[in-house]
């Protein structure tokens, strides 16, 4: 595929077909906006998106490709000849999560080879993919894996509200352990990473505490003192812009007021709960630490709703848009 | 004093005087719309007040009493004879710590006797009422003690969002521990009292899950299926109007969009962030299961900027509206 450092190539896979993944692609790839900032290229099943282009009728009709070249016109497919189901939204299938997790693994081969500049990852449905005999917990975890990374991270990001998570799906009284001088560092310096990635001149990360009032200097929680405060102060030492631990309840503000550029969480509701709250329809996650773009929206397959055509695209495009952000920052970089 | 039903007689207490308290409480009771939802009894310092006059030249003016009687016109104001330090805005004095407990003590007595209706509480000084050599952890504890309190909450309101606590100011490990089915329960029951005494048609209460996504059927913890749902189940055998546990990152949102009147938050953060980031400047403490009515300022003293008359009035305003309008209810339930 010919490649142009402007317009990077994004790998957007259709998650499972049964959930609002179709629908939101359709929706979103009708926006010619983004077409102007990417080369999308879909991995997944061309009539499960045919039969949701009657809710954009805008969007370029799908069209199957099976060699490198990515047609002038239209919105090209790869579906790599998997059997994919009939198309039942809401229903809970197996054979949909085979598929999703199939055209996943295409989609980081061909971002390893260098053959796209990123990927971009509709929604899958997790017991569906268990139903199917996979062990993995999401996406993010066959991507470090096939990727060989260790030390990723799962990040929300809205604009300018950008959130680096030091732990993420597991029970609060798990992540309380999470909280480690080496992953509270490590998630500083990642987040540290996506700004320079992202071009950013002012990189300032905030840390936040992990305790009501970051601790009150120990009087509501000692990891501030023993682990968080030792963590910055390593990262400074490193020559990251830092600084904290902030009391949680008042950080995020902070940050959407212009204060900081990203600030480290030390568990997943501490960011989720206020960028949701903030940014509810233009969330994106991103998978950073890892050696490929990969953006996602972020929400799941949304059964309850699939097959109505209401579904909301904002994640989507956000999530391209996010995604070429990156890719085109590092093809400048690396041409 | 004259009771009034309608206007209810407040009792409000000046708290540090080296904090913001002062300058304050002369902007809110320069609002004279203040003035006709209650009678306001300052317990405090006339001297202090004065000094902060200058910021609120509309504030009637201070004037000590010392009988039963509130005068028609000026602000009462009720120092029961102690030796208070000169004001010095920013500086930790333990002898301004010992007024500040010392007036609120009275108020309470004062409350507890039925001679005022309601309580509202300018910040104190945590370090302050140590060096004073009082044991309390904060205001509510010695409220807690003085009324026979056990089963109390800390609670947050401002406008239609409203919260309870599960726990407050405690470590997060330690918070994860006082999720148990006796405190959840109890929670939603003095939640949904509230809202009874708030004279509300409509109380819904929601329950915030513990784990990331409410557990996600046990995936991310177990917390949600053997401790939260239970209680909730209990308490809607007792007529309550509950359900839950909701996904922690979209409850508060849906609170927000007018789905429910109130939610139990799991540990102080998971409602403090969401609050603050939604009516920073309109959060209202509220002391919730003791036999006084009691709010609260959601700041501290604030030395930093104290003595600059630059602080916001925004939150003891909406505290003293809140008391009023739960001591208004209750006079009007028990004449």
């Amino acid at each position: 595929m010919q490649h142009n450092i402007d317009k990077p190539i994004l790998a957007i896979t259709l998650g499972d077909i049964n959930g609002i993944g179709p629908e939101i692609l359709v929706k979103a790839l009708a926006d010619r906006e983004l077409w102007h900032v990417c080369r999308p290229l879909v991995v997944g099943d061309v009539k499960a998106i045919e039969a949701c282009r009657q809710w954009a009728p805008d969007c370029p009709a799908p069209q199957e490709i099976t060699g490198q070249d990515l047609p002038e016109k239209g919105m090209p497919v790869v579906s790599k000849g998997l059997k994919v189901p009939t198309r039942r939204p809401g229903v809970l299938d197996p054979e949909a999560g085979r598929c999703a997790v199939e055209w996943l693994k295409h989609a980081v081969r061909e971002a390893v080879a260098g053959r796209v500049d990123g990927i971009v990852t509709c929604p899958i449905n997790k017991q569906g993919i268990h139903m199917a005999g996979y062990a993995y917990p999401g996406h993010t975890e066959i991507i470090a894996e096939m990727t060989g990374s260790q030390e990723y991270r799962m990040c929300l990001f809205a604009g300018p509200l950008r959130i680096v998570h030091v732990s993420s799906h597991c029970p609060l009284a798990v992540c309380v352990q999470h909280v480690t001088l080496e992953r509270v560092a490590q998630s500083i310096r990642v987040g540290h990473d996506a700004l320079v990635r992202l071009g950013l001149e002012r990189r300032h990360v905030a840390v936040a505490g992990l305790n009501p009032h970051a601790g009150e200097a120990g009087a509501l929680g000692c990891e501030e003192e023993t682990i968080i405060a030792p963590a910055i102060a390593q990262c400074k030492g490193e020559g990251i812009d830092c600084s904290g631990p902030y009391p949680p309840d008042t950080v995020f503000r902070r940050m959407h007021a212009g204060e900081f550029d990203l600030v480290v969480a030390m568990y997943h509701d501490q960011g989720h709960i206020p960028l949701k709250l903030l940014a509810m329809d233009e969330g994106v996650n991103v998978t950073l630490g890892v050696s490929v773009v990969r953006t996602s929206v972020d929400h799941g397959t949304a059964y309850d709703i699939a097959g109505q055509g209401i579904a909301d695209e904002g994640s989507l495009c956000a999530a391209i848009r996010l995604a070429a952000q990156f890719a085109t920052a590092r093809n400048r970089e690396e041409p």
